[in-house]
């Protein structure tokens, strides 16, 4: 018996509601945040980070994608819940069962602060005909939450010009500029990271990301930030006067709306603009609907973020360098867990010089727990640490200096040949990729199949993108830049820039079995330009070895031999000075060219 | 002094119009056309089959894209005409032309019957502000052209079952259910492939392509065609008839459009249906702008059309493997040109069984002709063969039973080592792609990179997509499936489907020296079915030898040799029996392995 779901479903039948939707999500839009918003986990038990409920008096159903799908089935409450796997075949998509689950003038309830204006528009157009009621100013959950955590607000700190390489001023002469371009002249700017770039602000209000809560709208002539009076330090508060922002309470940007221009020609990304926000703007203020001109913004790193991000990478590199040292020699020796060699790496990260902690939750599965693309080691799950199979860690740091992400999966003792060539297969496909040259204009989707190809040639897949933008002392998933191969409805195909920085990371998952992933940073680079145009390429970021006790040479190509061989040499130089001597002897070996007796 | 030109601009200020639009098409944007139809070569000279012509009252501008950039300096009139590089930098585009040349309240003129509804709206999207007048009613070319070439409509035919695969009734039925779930009570098809698919006709109205001219209008209950009496053979009436089809005189459509009822929902592919018929349907008409069902329908082949299709393969193989026999054995040993060669291998292809001519007018480029895209040598450029070099041949058919396009680069005599380099860089893009294994949902845009490859590596690009799909009996350059790089804007992208034939045709085109391409037909086809989902990959459906006289093992990998060889190996067993003993003989040494000395 689920508590909260039955209190939850009493609730709704008060308010004659046919369903209620919980999608995992902030006002912001955020992919992580506060524990005060984890609502599906609350009633659902499933903490995936990409899940949407639907509740009706007789159902209740969990969709999740599948990085998640064995997750969920271990965690989620399945007495209750009945999983839907996105994109699995005769799945519907959570409109498609509401469109069918929702009586004629039936009632749907949710949370408006939840609910982008994009998504709300999709609602609309799957229940049209059906004259559905949607009913989105309560938050029916925080009323069944007796013990909801609260949200506490941290105060927030100067990103300074020599770590953000551009002033507040020109970041926002530039947005300006954008906008008028497009005919604006008000814009509202929800998403957290884009705001914390756009002020050169850091705060600490979402996990493992230094962000801080903040609405902002600029017009033509003002910029008004939205914040709570905690973020608000005195050298804060201090800087931001003399850039001439108008700060306000983080909760009046409802009633701020209300007082734009009613000719107001306002900017807003719906994707990433709450719907209660748009329903407060005055209704004669036209809506223009475009992506934050921020976020491209953010994403083409300037010269001083890609030197101080390459420093950062050295740190991190030096961390895992460490850590892959430590792991390998003492495996067998003492006892090991998931949890606890998560805490010997996170141990090294936080020695390295002006570390702030994660940029997520570092993902540590062993044998089976690997092939669960998202996991994360709880005690109930910690498994032990044996000198045999794969060991996946997936994490990352903060520092002054930049975000990292980096994935190694680790050869613990002895594997089997498949493992080997599934092993080589994604260290394959990451090699490939990082060293493919391409002209201007191509995007993620014309390059994706470089690092699926040895995984489709095994007929296996991952069911996932390869790749996504990182943020630079911000989030570790950004956009607008992607490796997949699926296009994303709605959504603009975005070239791969100069400047950008792209992860690389393919991957094996077998279900109850083990799972593999090699993930690298990329920094796309000019290349060659002539008459054919300006070819560009990727430069590797992530200075970690590849795990060589789990290649075998006899399933590459020599080229792909080389490339292995040329990433580790250039590991081996970027880090050696870096290291004790005892440190640097290893590494070497760990680096060793490897397929030349051929 | 461009006589022509002068008369125009006459006219032109006659009417107050301050620039005159030409672009290349017929009144059903067809790619190819009828002499009738070439007003851009005739008063530029240049007889590329893209281009676009501005005149101003001082200016003449001449748009063509990459495929076209030197022939299109070789042939027009370079003293009254500037070129304009489509995707250049630095080159505005038509529209952004004329929305700098035009003056506010200016006038634009042009001949709507050529001009796409698309087009229109792009026009009047960049022109809006401008408050430009567009006079759209009068084909001012056909003023100036004295001895413009008439049409003569040419008697159709049936394609009868056994061919076809599929009957008219059954398209019909399936066009209907497709309308009816985007709620169009009407349907305008003017494409003419689309309309000889759908009735399972063919004709002689288009050079090189077996088409009718006609228009279509299907409603829920009836179907409507609009052909030339010319085109009403006995038994085409009849078979017609028995379809229950109302047969028009061409010319009645614009007349018919008015009669729709004024509720009607009409569907047009908007890319393909000429502005003036829009102009002529009741105002209060829905439009429903979509893709033409057909065009999908069409490009998935049935099992009959497939099996047809293959065997028409054997044939062109056979016809190109005794030319390429011919040629390397006789050049230099007797006088041959590109156009008395290209006359050869027509001969070859016309005693074929159920050959109907060729599928496009022969490209035979020797040396820097070849560096031309879309070369088609005439007398006064027809180039004498000798034995070095390459020449470039891109040749089809037109069979009862399919229709072909190949292409293959020809070694011959001595070649630079460079030379060898590109030949077998074009080698490996083709074969790379043709090897290519995906799962469902891939379209063109994922896979293009393989074919690219080789070329980017060497810093070169081919300025043009690698492929396109292929008609039966049909436009030799079909949609909606094609491997690019670039999104073309508005275009939906489009799986891979099984059942698509496409054509793989990477290459290099150094102007003023050399051209390579090589060009086979591929058959998507169902591989493995498993937990991922559905693998694809391709059937090579094309059967020729690749110029081993051109390949350099040195720059291949073990696979792309393993794919060459293979490819040969299946060359040679699926023509074998349909040679004699001399031509079989030669083609095992043509097809010989390479590479296993190493």
């Amino acid at each position: 018996m689920n508590q909260p779901l039955e209190q939850l479903r009493v609730l709704m039948k008060e308010r004659s509601m046919d369903a209620y939707l919980i999608p995992s999500s902030d006002y912001h839009q955020s992919e992580y945040f506060d524990a005060h918003f984890e609502t599906t986990r609350f009633l659902s038990h499933f903490s995936g980070e990409a899940c949407t409920l639907v509740i009706t008096p007789d159902q209740a159903l969990l969709w999740t994608d599948g990085r998640f799908f064995v997750q969920a089935e271990e965690q989620m409450d399945t007495e209750n819940f009945q999983l839907c796997r996105m994109g699995m075949e005769g799945v519907p998509t959570v409109e498609e069962y509401l469109a069918q689950a929702l009586p004629e003038g039936g009632c749907l309830g949710f949370d408006g602060r939840i609910i982008s204006i994009r998504y709300l528009h999709k609602l609309k157009e799957m229940l049209k005909g059906k004259n559905v009621r949607l009913a989105w100013g309560e938050d029916l959950v925080d009323q069944v939450w007796t013990d909801r955590p609260a949200l506490k607000p941290q105060p927030a700190f100067v990103h300074e010009l020599n770590y953000a390489g551009k002033s507040r001023e020109e970041k926002l002469a530039e947005l300006r500029a954008e906008m008028k371009k497009l005919g604006a002249t008000a814009h509202i700017l929800t998403s957290l990271d884009d705001e914390a770039w756009l002020f050169n602000i850091r705060g600490n209000d979402v996990p493992c990301t230094p962000l801080v809560f903040s609405y902002t709208v600029v017009t033509e002539e003002e910029t008004h930030l939205f914040l709570y009076p905690e973020a608000l330090t005195e050298t804060v508060q201090k800087s931001l006067d003399e850039s001439h922002v108008v700060l306000h309470d983080y909760s009046d940007i409802y009633d701020f709306l209300e007082t734009l221009p009613r000719d107001a020609a306002v900017l807003v990304d719906e994707k990433r603009v709450n719907m209660a926000l748009a329903g407060h703007l005055p209704e004669s203020c036209r809506l223009i609907s475009g992506d934050n001109p921020t976020t491209l913004a953010k994403a083409i790193k300037n010269d001083t973020e890609i030197k101080n991000l390459i420093h950062c990478h050295i740190k991190d590199g030096v961390a895992m360098v460490r850590f892959m040292r430590w792991l390998k020699s003492h495996i067998g020796k003492e006892p090991m867990t998931e949890i606890s060699a998560s805490d010997v790496l996170e141990q090294y990260r936080r020695e390295q010089n002006e570390n702030l902690g994660l940029s997520f939750s570092t993902i540590a599965g062993y044998g089976p727990h690997g092939a669960m693309m998202h996991y994360m080691a709880v005690p109930e799950t910690d498994a032990e640490l044996h000198p045999e199979g794969f060991l996946l860690v997936d994490s990352g740091g903060q520092y002054m200096d930049g975000t990292t992400d980096i994935t190694r999966t680790f050869v613990l003792g002895p594997i089997s040949q498949e493992q080997k060539q599934h092993f080589t297969a994604v260290a394959r496909g990451m090699l490939n990729l990082a060293n493919a040259r391409f002209l201007e204009g191509c995007c993620g989707l014309n390059l994706d199949y470089l690092a699926r190809e040895p995984m489709w040639e095994l007929g296996i897949d991952y069911r996932c993108g390869t790749g996504h933008g990182v943020g630079y002392l911000l989030s570790v998933h950004e956009g607008p830049q992607s490796f997949r191969w699926k296009e994303r409805p709605g959504e603009k195909l975005c070239p791969l820039v100069p400047g950008m920085v792209i992860t690389d990371e393919p991957g094996i998952y077998l279900d109850y079995r083990y799972g593999i992933r090699t993930e690298n940073e990329l920094l796309c680079v000019r290349d060659e330009k002539n008459e054919y145009g300006q070819f560009l390429r990727f430069r590797n970021i992530t200075y970690c070895p590849i795990d060589l006790d789990g290649i075998d040479t006899q399933y590459m190509s020599p080229r792909e031999i080389r490339y292995l061989n040329d990433y580790h040499s250039m590991v081996y130089e970027t880090l050696r000075d870096y290291l004790t001597p005892d440190e640097a002897e290893w590494l070497k070996e760990a680096t060793r060219p490897v397929g030349l007796e051929k």
